[in-house]
């Protein structure tokens, strides 16, 4: 694909570099995809076909998975110019033997089947993560998983916090704390504790990371326990008005624990929810340009002691990241997130990043994937687009030798997430 | 122009795709340039000669036309590194013979005596209809325009509705819509009707779109019958107050009628009137980059049957644009706007669209020109970027062969703007 | 470092040219540098070694300044692949003969000593001078600047008004104000006459322009010597309140005093203070994205006599920064400012520049230096991408010839800052 010698080159050393992969939504206990409606159920399909005509009906559950994956074959082609399609030609290229540089409708059962043979093999998820050069993957954990039945020293264990932060108002999410935790939340000393024991509960089972996804707006700050204790109290008794300092005071608290267990903080800013409100299933969020990382100042300053891999979705918000990660020690960039995930955006993002931040404060790439077949054709598209920077940034004009060059992609796609977050 | 033989090759056959223009300012009645002094009186160089040091004096209407056309010249030299001289450059080679790589003041003469030749003939537009290689054009139209006297295939009405949801204080503007339509508009009621009158007018006149431009901080939301009234009243009554629900209440009932009259809304969102208060004519707008497409969140899930063709004035917001577009079935991509309208810029916005807008929802390019003569040029400086793209970004990666290259082409050129407008 | 033969022949020639720098910080006292603790203790290093893990220890002033350089050094291996490292490895090698493409804790003393003995001789500065082939540096000089003892043809004074406009409520810049001209500025007719006088003792002093830096929020608007008495009053008084109000009114009486002494005004628009409070000197300041141009609209419309050279910090805002050049007559963009001042945005900032705004009105680059061996590498960097945009956009597509690329950068580079500032 890559018509430039160096550039290819330095992609193939590149891609000789066992990856670890500091962030996806992989579940350990099926990792892999077991047919094409597996992959193709990827909201980056369904939402794309929906967007360019197809109705939602073919979703539904009761709709035999082969009539589904057709019916998104079929819309395929008016998207064959996306990134998002290059990742499932390459993954039907690359695990299911399809031949030639399109797919269409008509490869349904060809492909279906292909699918059904190989990922029906018992070894099948060794295998893919053996193509795929992957060593170790993050996973993201709702905070009351059990965390077993799998190995984590593989499949990485880290505590998602969204629905405490956000969603502590829905009875579901507190009784499921309330379970997990054996304490009932109401008060701001007993969440304290509940928090403490999902932390421990984290830890022991090799938990590396606490993450959290925010809205534009967010704008943490510090909560007194007694103003939190009274905002739970409202919030319980049903008062929206609580909400935003409860969610104040529940993220603040994740950072001091933060601090405490020794984990990273993965920051991913910027997602606004149910956008577009009858999208599909994971279609329906977008976002607020209008946001700066100057909210998150207080909280940078306040946990020097915590590292904050930050994701962005804007190229304009990755220039403050740039920045922010050049000036604060615990500040670092973290991947390519979501909308920004595109070669247009990686490829000024990720150049600005290499030219300005440390480079041992930069997280290169994650898969942000569901099923691990999508971590091949993701980093490769990554891969690419930094043999291109490293040949025309640093090789050409003799800023580093090829071996250097290389050296500096290894920190970004293993040594620095093996640093810092301690795997 | 082009170095490169690929992106020379793609350009050159992406060049024999009959245009359809979807966004001009066309006087139907007097498309092309009866003089050099047409020409050079667009904005564009008005401005940009007077932000380069031009006083206003040449531009008053009872300066000879070759006086002014020889003071613009006179500041050409001070912006010949600009696109816009570059269109100017293309217009005299390309229409008026003129040699040679620069035009200055000492071509003044010349230059008038060919345009005054070359432009009296009777089948000068025609000409340049044909020697652009366009079909069609759409215009941009006054909502109390006759739309009588001209081949409506070939310039395509489009109701323009700034008037009616900023500016229905003007008792001017008031007066001109109960003209068009026999009703006084004073509430909500009649104001529908009224509007509702205007659309089947242009429906009749063979209208394919509506359209707008919005200034950053509008935010549309629906009105009540009775709120509209009551703000009308107000309105009417000369308070100031009632504008903001006027506008949202009349943008609203806009959207309804092109729901009903399936009618395409074209939004060319960003703009704020009259910021350099002593500009010159049409050259005292400029934006406020903060604002965003969220702003519009509950339009686009309000009204699913309309199609919104988005036209964005920032790289930032083009960013969101790609993602809404993305993720919203009835929003689409439109064009490269005024000052986005420029190679860096477009370059860049149109990539990501490429990588990520399902192909059929991005119309690629308009005019936004008031003399057919701008036509060629403009779409010249994008068809070279896209072949860039196309080149660099599809065919030598192995995305797409060059066939298929120009047929991504031919969508964004005239395929879409047919499907979605119905031409 | 260049491999493409026609940038580097472009390179080449515009490296002929004599720069006139229109911003540092250099102190004309002590322009070069006396030792290598004066290159490395610039913020870029500290900075950027403390974001990459070195503590503060080694930045006390009791610290022999030869530990301290050390301690960078061992960092430097952390930031190896920064544009700001990169300065740093060409003040090495071509003012200390440091030989090899890399630089390291182990060259720790051999630089030094060659630092000790090259900076030590008597006549360094003018050897720094004419191998950056520099003839005039702009400074920025505080108000009370006595301006003595150094040739102001060389080293061009420029008042800086930050803290007038945003520091007068501390007593200790009131006294200064006081001391400097003999007045008590207590209302604002007063401060009126101390402005006067500052300017006064400035433009006798061959000062050619008067500059303040910017926090995003800020919004000048006119206050009226009445409302600025009683804000004068009240901030004097300790109200914190009224320090807004005197900010703008200060500032409005800067513009009022550049148009009548005619001087431009440098903005430099968008940084806030102290966001990283524990962070080093001078490496704690950082940027919130949500800022407008808009917001200076009043302003420019005010005072059509005075030229607004506008330094940005993201590119976000230098599109704007383009729209407006290209519109308001007395705007004119200004450099690559801090985080800006990466070769990822120049490149796109400086490309979007020259092809939409007026070549007249674009000041290209100053070095921000403290001490002059660091505006030869800075220049470098920009002039290598200035050559890269004129081949890629000027000279092959045929626009100008190589002759007329280079004239282009003559304006950017020295004869636009001779007009604009009358050097």
């Amino acid at each position: 694909m890559l018509t430039d010698r160096l550039t290819r080159d330095l992609y193939d050393e590149i891609s000789r570099i066992p990856l670890i992969d500091p962030h996806s939504h992989i579940n350990p206990h099926a990792a892999a995809a077991k047919s094409l409606d597996d992959i193709l159920g990827y909201h980056y399909y369904t939402e794309l076909a929906h967007s360019a005509g197809m109705t939602q009906a073919p979703l539904a559950k009761d709709v035999p998975p082969r009539e589904r994956v057709r019916a998104i074959l079929q819309h395929l082609d008016r998207i064959d110019n996306t990134a998002q399609y290059g990742w499932f030609l390459e993954i039907a290229q690359t695990f299911l033997g399809h031949k030639g540089n399109r797919v269409t409708s008509d490869d349904c059962d060809a492909l279906c089947d292909a699918a059904d043979r190989v990922m029906g093999q018992p070894d099948w998820e060794q295998q893919v993560l053996q193509r795929s050069n992957v060593e170790k993957v993050f996973l993201t954990n709702d905070f009351d998983d059990p965390l077993a039945g799998f190995d984590a020293k593989r499949y990485v264990p880290c505590l998602r916090t969204d629905d405490l932060v956000f969603h502590l108002d829905k009875p579901a999410v507190r009784e499921r704390l309330a379970k997990a935790t054996a304490l009932d939340a109401g008060n701001a000393d007993h969440l304290r504790t509940a928090i403490g024991r999902l932390f421990q509960h984290f830890k022991k089972h090799g938990a590396k990371a606490c993450a959290i996804s925010l809205p534009p707006d967010f704008t943490p700050s510090p909560v007194s326990s007694f103003d939190l204790t009274l905002a739970l109290g409202e919030l319980i008794a049903g008062n929206a008005d609580a909400k935003k300092t409860c969610a104040n005071g529940v993220f603040w608290m994740l950072a001091e624990h933060c601090r405490e267990f020794k984990l990273p903080f993965d920051l991913m800013i910027g997602v606004n929810r149910r956008v577009y409100a009858n999208g599909v299933y994971q279609g329906q969020d977008l976002f607020d340009q209008r946001t700066s990382l100057i909210q998150y100042a207080e909280l940078f300053n306040a946990f020097p002691e915590v590292t904050f891999p930050i994701s962005v979705l804007t190229s304009s918000q990755n220039q403050e990241l740039v920045s922010y990660s050049w000036i604060f020690p615990n500040v670092v960039t973290n991947g390519h997130w979501w909308y920004s995930n595109i070669p247009a955006y990686i490829l000024h993002d990720a150049r600005a990043r290499l030219q300005a931040v440390p480079k041992t404060k930069q997280l290169g790439y994650y898969s942000d994937a569901y099923k691990l077949e999508f971590i091949l054709p993701k980093y490769n598209m990554y891969r690419r687009l930094l043999a291109q920077i490293l040949a025309d940034d640093f090789v050409r004009p003799g800023v580093y030798s090829e071996t250097q060059a290389i050296g500096l992609a290894r920190l970004l796609l293993r040594e620095n997430t093996e640093r810092i977050f301690g795997v």
